[in-house]
Parts: structure tokens; sequence; C-alpha cells
């Protein structure tokens, strides 16, 4: 059975709520008051209010209409079940929202039966939104609304590659990341949801990304897809479940991506 | 002699003018149309119309308001001379630029007798423009213009690091950044100018730069320090010069970290 999609418009309807939540703490007194979580390899793991926040009034608004839909999200865990889940991340890229830098985004993902299927980037900062409709890839932005659609038949010399932090690069050591940076014309860092938005943009070709959680990455898969890109797993399986994702903008450059960072 | 300086108005016209150049190329499938030419340790150093046409407009505007100053940029060289010097740089991070990532900036820098006196960033995808007058530095964006404040008395193990890429690290063995990024809280990557603006808005702590030239320094020196941070060299001196850079957001830290990069 094919789901029946939500409007698009109850995704904007949450980046909404979600915004009046995060802007007026981006850059605040307040949001320096975080505190920390354990998390794989990294010291300092912030939470701010704005995440929590965030996240309670996207819950809410999300058990009014779809009281039979199950939510997972960072701050809050798992709640209901069935095959509708909403996946919400209130502030992907806490850090650069510490550092007043940007790149941080509301990631609002659905998924059906475990697929990913429409998902949104909001950064509120500068009002740019990333989102796909269930069909097709749309960014919007102070000046205009347009198609995303990925950078197609770029040869692996030519093409960007990015990685949020070069960190865990030497605690991965499996994935031949080095070899990556080699073969591919430059290299960036610190771009969080945002280099994926790019991603999906056509002007970044290639997002690695070492440890995910499903949030991190369900709402941006569909973004990815409709607009002609490719999203899986280091062992090229679906992404849902998050760990060592890569991100491209077409098939065939995929495949040779694949077959670097695997070291084949 | 105190220098008689511009009004910060025509800054705001120099960076009106730029912005016309730039903003249209931004994410256009023209600029994906690059030049390269060869700077230490990048394969790849593009430069694109955008960098191009938005100096040649800031060179107009000031040979025609100022025909007895200096001008140095990126992409044209040095005319003129006396102690009047513009120090432009009319895309500073032309790689986040053609990523699509909104954190290159305009840089627009007046030096007196070699001294860096007033300065500007100017953002204007985001809208926002970070500035010295000469004596205050100030933020402006599509919401608010406010004061420029750095962050102040922070422990070093609570400071907020940021360079913009990895790669220079491994070139530069005598600088210790690895023990640098050890006795910090976090490490953040990509932010090339707008970095150093978040540093004089007190959400970053230190910034280092491996290898700048003159343009990518001198209009942020005014801003860093009229908002009340420290800009120098690895060894302490004036950073005008450009080359291995260190910027703080106050002098206690900024001895600290002078001390831990030279390994003392």
């Amino acid at each position: 059975m094919n789901p029946s999609l939500p409007d698009i418009a109850f995704f904007h309807e949450l980046a909404n709520a979600a915004a009046k939540e995060t802007l007026p703490r981006f850059r605040s007194a307040e949001d320096l008051a975080v505190s920390t979580k354990p998390k794989e390899g990294f010291r300092f793991d912030p939470v701010t209010e704005a995440d929590r926040s965030a996240e309670r009034v996207m819950r809410e608004l999300i058990g009014r209409r779809y009281p039979a839909h199950s939510i997972m999200g960072e701050e809050y865990g798992t709640s209901g079940e069935g095959p509708y889940q909403w996946v919400l991340d209130p502030v992907d890229g806490t850090r650069p929202f510490l550092c007043g830098l940007p790149v941080w985004g509301t990631l609002i993902g659905l998924q059906y039966e475990g697929r990913a299927v429409m998902g949104m980037m909001s950064q509120p900062h500068t009002g740019e939104r990333f989102w796909s409709d269930g069909t097709r890839a749309w960014a919007s932005g102070p000046h205009a609304v347009a198609p995303l659609v990925t950078r197609k038949n770029i040869a692996l010399d030519q093409a960007v590659l990015h990685t949020t932090s070069p960190e865990p690069i030497a605690r991965h050591p499996a994935i031949c990341f080095a070899a990556l940076t080699e073969k591919t014309l430059m290299t960036r860092y610190g771009g969080e949801c945002y280099a994926m938005a790019m991603l999906a943009a056509g002007r970044i070709d290639i997002c690695v990304e070492f440890a995910l959680q499903p949030y991190d990455i369900v709402a941006l898969i569909p973004v990815i897809e409709q607009a002609g890109g490719v999203v899986t797993t280091l062992e090229g399986g679906r992404a849902e479940q998050g760990g060592a994702v890569v991100a491209t903008g077409c098939p065939q450059l995929h495949q040779q991506v694949l077959a670097v960072l695997n070291g084949r």
C-alpha cells in the first residue's frame, strides 16, 4: 500500500513553530548555558534549551494533528508505534548553533514503514528551507522558491567533498577517507545538515558522515533522493538507521565513492 | 598624527556595490566556471568572476572618492602609495562560495601607515555586516544593529576554537595546534572570515589560521580589536602582514593560546 502523505504545509507549520523557539535563542546569552550528554568520541556534546523547546512544540503539533503517528526525537526519544513515524532533530548542529554559525538546521522527517518519504531542513537565521514533498525537492529563501537538483555526471577528480568534522576520521581507519580527499577536487568541513542541503542543490557532490543517528539523516534522505541524489550506508544499503552515511549527487559517482571509501 | 578616517557610510557603499556583483552569482551556474591559481599547499585555488568584478567596482569607487589612497586587492594587486591603503578581498572564502555555504564575505579594510584602523566584513546572502568604525565594532543584519563584544575571562578548557581547514595543520608541525585542541572545549572548522566575525561577537574564543595573506586579515583586525579581542602573529606581533595569525577574545586568553601553540 502506498502511504497517504501529509501536505507539505504541515512541515512548514512545524518549522515555523520550531523557529519561534530556536531563532530568539540563537546568539543569545541564554543558550550559552548548555548541558552536555555523552556521545561517541566527543568530550563535549551540548544540548540547549533551543533543542528541547523546539522538539516539544513540534511533538505537540504532531500529536494533535496525527495522534496515530509515532514520533522519534533527539531529545525526548520515541513515542507511539505504527507505520508512520516522524523523526525530529530540533537543532541539528548544536555546535555551530553555539558558535553563531548559520549552518545548523531543524530537521523534520517522515518515515513510512521504516523508509524516509518526506523531509525538511529549516534554517531560520538565513530564512531558508529545503524540503521534499514526496515527489520533488525544493528550496525556499528570502528571495525565491526553486527546485533542488543535484549535480550530475561529474568526474571524481572534479567533485567537491564534505564532512562535518575531521576528528572522526582517525577513529574510523577502515573508512578510506584520506584516499577520497586525494581523489577529489577539494574537501570542505563544518557544514552539518546545511552541507547535505547544498548537495541537494548541486553545489557539493559528496557528503560523508561517520556516525549519524537516525534523526540526523531521515529528514535529509528524501530531500537528496528527490533532488536526484543517492544516500546509503557505507555498505550501500538504506541509511535510515544512520551510522556511516554517504550521500552523492548521482548513482555513478556514488559507486565510485563507495569503492574508494571501502578500499576497493 | 592621527589619521583622518572616512565615514563608515563609505564602507557600506563599497559593500553594497560588491554585493551587486557577488550575490547574483552565488549558487549560479555561471560561477561554476572557475579558474585556479596556485597557492601554498592547495591543489585547487579557485577565483571566480564574482571575485574579479566585485574588486573592480570597489577599486573604482575608492579611486573616485580617495584618489590619493593606495589600494591592495586579492585579484588586482597594489596600486598607488601613501599612508592610507585600502585592503580588499572581494570574496574571502571562494571555496564556501562555490559550495553554496554562506560563510564567505567581502572584506574591506583600511590601513594607516601599515596599521589596520577600520574594517568591514559583509555577507550579502544572510544580509549581515560586521564592522569597526574606528572606535567600536558593530554587527547589522536583517533584524538589528548591535555592538560586537568578545567573550571575556573564559578558561582555556571552556574556550571554543576554530580553524578553517585541518589540512594545513600537518604542514605546520612547529605550530602545536593538536595540543590546543586537546586543551579547549571544542574545535570547529570551515568558518572562514565568518568565524572571525563570530569571535568578535563573543561566540568563538580562539581563531587560528596558518597562512593568511594581508587581504585575508587587515579588514578583520579592527573589527576584532574594537570588539575587545586581540589579533597577532604566532610571535605576538601585529598581524597586518598575515602569515600564521591568532585571534582571541581577550589578552589573558591570548597569552595562554600563544604559549600552547608555540609549545611553551
